[in-house]
């Protein structure tokens, strides 16, 4: 037994500290308007790339996405022993119809927004257990199938109110290996799902940080780690109202996040000049920002310690329908570049 | 590194072996009258368990059989370090909100019909890793909330065709531990996804069945086994018109099915008393016919070397309308009896 690969109660340390080897990133024209545009792979000016629905658009956006990525790492897809992935569509149809000719044996994933992290983990995980040398992490979202889906058709013409986020229009995937050059995923915090009775599907940004704020508070207790060991704390995608949240949360624990932290919906968009209102959102905010622009970074060493945790919220349409609070959850992944 | 785990193209064996310590089961009025009805912990008769709608009654469900399988395998939510889990609802909300107030790290799956066996699996792997003393692995599905969500309301009262299935009404969970008495799991067969062009929803067992056979035969390849190394193997939830097509697959490959070679769509519906047309059908077809009846098998020792292959198919209603056909993804669990 691995007792040391586990420390307090929610956080395992890899023993091979599985490698990022590359990454694939498609993005829309949204997204190839603002800050870190320059660090994607693929821009699909028309955001459908070729398809005639919103749907099969995200499911080529995934596509190439992973391709990308394949050829990113210089790990093909029949190297990569297992492929973990999902999206926020009903039944997931963004990954696993993209993904279904690549001919990986895949493992489907719900963790909505959250899912970036989620993958990865599972990722380093099947990595250090032993049962690949090679792993996948994909997701994707799309702004229109999203609003169709989650909200209303693009075509109503609804008002959003100015919590409401803008969901990213794109896919990242990551390659993980068991040995080479690059950031690695040093350990991970898998969060519990945390319900505080929000019922507003344009906030969802208040109801996923206090599992964001669960998450990362649970990572430095069980680490015994502060924010000052990160070079950069990064949440998924709570956006400008989360983001608050959760630096007024931990900071009641004593804990000051008013140096390093950031979230990927503010980085993602320029919120002010591109109208985003509260920020970006969706598997491809935290998916983009993470596999697009900090994965970079962290080549470059302009960071070397990096926190990034996912967020999603696990509602649906129709949960929302009947009444029923929005549960959030939050996975934290720490990459690290080995000095 | 260690390669020993690994089998051929898809197969892990886990140098742990993790204990299935007991399972929880909560079944349906429908399912209460099948010829497996005494193996189930709790039967609900008014499929509602005191909830105002389908899918509330469907996360019940999930909530009571993750209850059952703590009480049954002595292991307290406390004590459980994963819980992996999903069902087939939009955002697969059935198992979130049953789950939420359990506090456990949570891993959200999507697999369709194919859950308990992916859950079993992903909850073995991080057991045999050295992440967890114990697991947990939950799934759901509920005819009414399937019906109205994938097909018709049933307040529309549509013909279902001869090949169409019976979604199983219930929850299933399995509390698995790295020590202690009980079945085993000895390998896992993650499958990829396998389309064959099967484009209607009232014929899932087609759909599912080549990829039960795609995994099956790469099972028995990876392992260098044949049907007769096991006492029983059970696909998911293929009903009467995939198990045929099952057999003849891996006939064609040499292999012969005849013998001991079931369906679970089979298992839990008398199908002719029963008016299920093709058998049943959902993610706890599998669940209730695995955690009810085939782990009491094997504690009984009545089976001693089962192959548990659950298959899922991965469309959405939506992706249907737009022409899409239906992907199908199968993962097999060989679980074992120590001698």
């Amino acid at each position: 037994m691995s007792q040391s690969k586990r420390r307090g109660k929610q956080t395992i340390f890899f023993e091979k500290q599985p490698v990022i080897l590359g990454t694939g990133t498609v993005a829309g024209k949204k997204e190839s308007e603002g800050p870190i545009a320059s660090y994607f792979d693929v821009i699909a000016k028309d955001n459908v790339l070729g398809q005639n629905t919103w749907e099969k658009a995200e499911s080529e956006f995934a596509k190439r996405a992973g391709q990308e990525a394949f050829k990113n790492s210089g790990i093909s897809a029949e190297q990569i022993k297992y492929l973990f992935g999902g999206d926020l569509l009903n039944q997931c149809t963004g990954t696993s119809y993209g993904i279904r000719d690549f001919g990986i044996p895949f493992i489907g994933l719900y963790g909505a927004c959250s899912t970036m992290a989620l993958s990865l983990s599972m990722a380093a995980s099947f990595i250090d257990g032993g049962y690949a040398d090679y792993c996948a992490a994909v997701t994707s979202s799309h702004f229109c199938s999203a609003e169709k889906q989650f909200r209303f058709p693009l075509e109503y013409g609804g008002q959003r109110p100015p919590s409401a986020q803008w969901t990213v229009t794109g896919s990242a995937c990551a390659v993980l290996g068991e040995s080479g050059e690059g950031p690695r995923v040093e350990c991970i915090t898998t969060g519990k799902i945390v319900d505080m009775g929000i019922t507003d599907a344009n906030n969802m940004g208040a109801a996923m940080a206090p599992a964001a704020g669960d998450t990362i508070l649970t990572h430095f207790k069980d680490t015994n780690r502060d924010p000052s060991y990160y070079d950069l704390i990064v949440t998924g995608d709570l956006g400008f109202v989360g983001h608050s949240v959760v630096i007024d949360f931990l900071s009641e624990s004593g804990y000051d996040m008013t140096n390093n932290y950031n979230d990927c919906g503010l980085i993602i968009f320029d919120r002010k000049k591109q109208d985003t209102h509260a920020g970006g959102s969706g598997c491809a905010c935290a998916g983009l920002t993470f596999c697009g622009y900090l994965y970079k970074q962290l080549l470059e060493r302009k960071i070397n310690k990096l926190l990034f945790v996912a967020t999603g919220a696990l509602q649906s349409t129709l949960s929302v329908q009947q009444g029923e609070t929005m549960p959030g959850i939050a996975h934290a992944v720490s990459i690290i570049n080995p000095s």
